[in-house]
């Protein structure tokens, strides 16, 4: 088995590797800029993870690894768009460096590389499951989207409307994945579904612990502004259960303010952060348990648990 | 073999199942508006066309067809964002009619599901080769819009610049079209490669009328504004043939002066409007020499022959 530092290095090889090394296109330029930027690579980290489980030999999941990390980015360069965001991990977006023309077309080569490289580097006879579960968990990122800009529109969002949300925009992607991993390696439809049910849970875990940093991290490690998300009233799992369990005045604050002290007195009064760890741990617990049961050799799921706590630990 | 209106009824009727006809999700209005607004078809006919040279069974066409169509309304309405269009086709565009967001957002699920949809119904044992042709064509049309978008900052450009940005980003796309048509019949390399280059010299042809229609087409049956192109100082055949020609003063007009009447009168005067032409017919003859030099059996070729007078004979 690989351990972590030594995935990373086959994630960080593989990517430059990628045929916008090779061209002299100004459209690979914004792409060479996002994907060098340090990002997590937990994505394919979690297909590796995954592949590693059933084979020490994990190279025929590396290009499911390297697509998704490119979905990944191209994803997050016209998110930045939309929401208007000029900081990504400490830097400009893409938008901002370049120009919003030239955001929208290297985002979409991004996508098409994404497929360029699964379609080129699956292993024989796997190719059709792997796209199919591209393309499955691709969409459901776009319609986690869509959804996250319709709420934007919206005074209030149920908590299982949230739920759905963040499942579609962060949680299936990491399912999907360890998915892929599993399939690349061959594995059995049970031990599939059993890593896609792990991605499930860790990622909504994620996903709420992302919302808690944006209020409740540090500005010095967390790359983005601290308080971005109570600046244009986004809808988070903080915001839904203060609106849940504030009085009146309490909810008038939350939903007229876009003053940062303001609204964190009131999630400080009504112990929001607290709430937010309990979900953290519910859904992490959910997680390990599936994964558990699934796999008896605890020993060959150890890294994978392992890189999930420390997932949940990050200050960024 | 199929007629023109039976082929072009298996499109529409292919188009209406496509799985955004099955889902509430507002993220495919937009694709189902640019779907459904009456465009040529061009390029799924195209493929048809060429697959109904070697076997009239034709259904294992279909889905490249299909993706094709989808992957060019797809960067329609992403170019519409990016050159700031408020008509096609007669109709408010995608950005317009919602708004930008939208249009990014629902331009990104209409790539993925030109994918989906190739990946769903790819022959047996054609995928990858099909996968191979449709990643390499829709990257080089993001390279040839980049180049269109580039040449926007430019004062001047060569023909022969302007031709190489035209080729990937109208040319190539018909030539893969009908490429892809010959690779789910079987069709041998020669085949796939006669066909690839008649749609390269149709497609170069194609684009010449185009740029042609933009100035000297009829506002009646265009279907977008005449001028478009004066309007904005646009790299086009007739702009960069008339830098070629034209005296000092001609010249200086061309560059300077976004006046319709104003820049129409110099190509009048430098008659490049029959410049063109000649070019349409040069490129058009190529075209055809090499359909009939691979092609014995003149009769299966006919069609495509027919169709693609047709095409340059049309008014918008």
């Amino acid at each position: 088995m690989y351990n972590i530092e030594e995935l990373s290095q086959k994630i960080e090889s593989q990517c430059k590797e990628l045929p916008i090394y090779s061209s002299e296109s100004t459209l690979y330029e914004p792409i060479k800029y996002i994907m060098e930027d340090g990002g997590k690579r937990m994505r394919p980290m979690l297909t590796l993870l995954a592949a590693n489980i059933f084979n020490d030999n994990i190279e025929d999941a590396m290009s499911s690894a390297i697509a998704l990390e490119l979905y990944h980015n191209f994803s997050l360069l016209h998110d930045d768009i939309m929401d208007k965001a000029s900081l990504r991990r400490g830097r400009p977006t893409v938008h901002i460096r370049w120009n919003e023309n030239t955001a929208i077309l290297s985002g979409d080569a991004m996508l098409i590389l994404s497929y360029q490289t699964l379609s080129q580097g699956a292993p024989k006879g796997k190719l059709a499951e792997l796209l199919d579960e591209f393309n499955k968990v691709t969409m459901e990122v776009c319609q986690g989207q869509q959804l996250d800009m319709e709420f934007e529109n919206r005074e209030s969002v149920s908590m299982s409307e949230y739920i759905d949300m963040i499942c579609l925009k962060t949680a299936v992607f990491m399912a999907s994945a360890l998915k892929m991993g599993a399939i690349s390696q061959g594995a059995s439809r049970r031990q599939q579904q059993a890593l896609y049910e792990f991605g499930i849970n860790l990622g909504l875990a994620f996903q709420i612990q992302d919302d808690l940093l944006d209020t409740y991290g540090d500005q010095a490690t967390f790359g983005k502004t601290i308080g971005g998300d109570i600046a244009v009233g986004k809808q988070t799992f903080l915001r839904i259960s203060a609106l849940k369990y504030g009085d009146e005045a309490q909810c008038k604050i939350i939903t007229k303010s876009r003053n940062y002290d303001q609204v964190k007195e009131v999630y400080d009064a009504l112990g929001i952060k607290e709430l937010a760890n309990r979900a953290i741990e519910g859904y992490f617990g959910s997680a390990l348990d599936g994964l558990n049961q699934c796999f008896e050799d605890r020993e060959r799921t150890q890294m994978i648990r392992d890189y999930a706590i420390n997932l949940l630990k990050r200050k960024k």
